[in-house]
């Protein structure tokens, strides 16, 4: 955990299964930030840089199947341009970023979806941004069956192919996280839209209102 | 370190810097090895797999400099692969794999060219290859100067294209590797041809009595 610098911005992400409308709900948050008068700069993972984005595509090609190992190194290779490039550099300019997943998506997905070791992922997260963790996490939970649903609209990627003990798997790993970490807001993600966003809304207001009182 | 099993191929790298002779010498200790009957498989870090190859791409591209983590994780995310698809099953399989670069650039290049320290590359040489180690590795030691001049015929990748100071800590890193692991043959790469080929094919010969004698 990083000391809190003056002028530094917040690093906000939001995760959570596919299909449990992360993406607006980013839109959301850094609606209501610059609402409240924060520059935002509003990214995602893998990917978020030239190189990232090109990780990205060897990570999500269903035609490549990647053993879980290589799978975990290349989310942390794209994690290490995306920190150096984007996010610490945004954050040190007094920015607030933005991001659609970010480690605690590893831990679900690598970890607790694919079975790599804990402590190996808290070890490449040092290894890779040791001082740059999020400020506030908004974890959309929602059901396997309710996130399966929204996602049959889209074409799938590698991610998105997997069996439903997977999700389950992935659903348990991000509430076992939001329960180890008080930076993690697990919010429904399965109510109505309104609901969902006036929740997301009430978290990023009392974070805000939190950090001008410190 | 791997427990000997019965019918086992063996694993056999070259390292040393660019321009030291690694192809050349990898094609006379696979003849060496077919000459003793052996069935052999060539292959080459970073590539040696469709992934693999995708990242050795992102990795040499000259435009693309990456941060020496970023590096560190992608040569062994392409490792990972590379040990899981070829050299792994190929060894499973009784045949001896011969690879142009191993772990042991990783210690030289990332380690002591960047600055990333030896312990992390240690935990992710564990955590990508814990059972698959060389039983022998060819160095091929030139000084930098002589590697260079052998490079001016040929168009430079990323790593390449390094201040002198980069190589000298590279070549002395490969130096300390040699001391600290037996498996490790230091070869003088800056004699005349037939010289270091003679040298190489004395130790894959050695290695090769050695073998049949255990």
């Amino acid at each position: 955990m990083r000391a809190s610098v003056p002028n530094r911005g917040r690093f906000i992400t939001l995760e959570g299964p596919d299909g449990a409308g992360k993406s607006t709900q980013a839109q959301l948050v850094a609606d209501t930030l610059r609402a409240h008068g924060k520059e935002v700069v509003t990214t995602r993972e893998p990917g978020g840089t030239a190189v990232g984005n090109r990780l990205r595509q060897v990570l999500l090609d269903p035609q490549t199947p990647l053993q879980p190992t290589t799978e975990t190194l290349l989310m942390f290779a794209a994690r290490a341009e995306h920190v150096a490039h984007v996010i610490e550099p945004a954050l040190a300019a007094g920015r607030w970023v933005v991001c659609d997943r970010f480690t605690d998506s590893t831990f679900a997905y690598q970890g607790d979806g694919r079975g790599i070791a804990k402590g190996a992922i808290e070890t490449l997260a040092a290894f890779t941004h040791a001082h740059c963790w999020p400020d506030l996490t908004l974890c959309l939970d929602v059901p396997p069956a309710t996130a399966a649903g929204r996602m049959q609209e889209r074409t799938l990627d590698g991610f998105e192919r997997e069996d439903d003990g997977f999700y389950r798997r992935v659903r348990e790993g991000f509430l076992k996280q939001a329960a180890r970490e008080a930076r993690i807001v697990v919010i429904d993600g399965s109510s109505a839209l309104e609901v969902v966003s006036k929740a997301v809304q009430h978290a990023v207001e009392t974070f805000i209102r939190r950090t001008e009182a410190a």
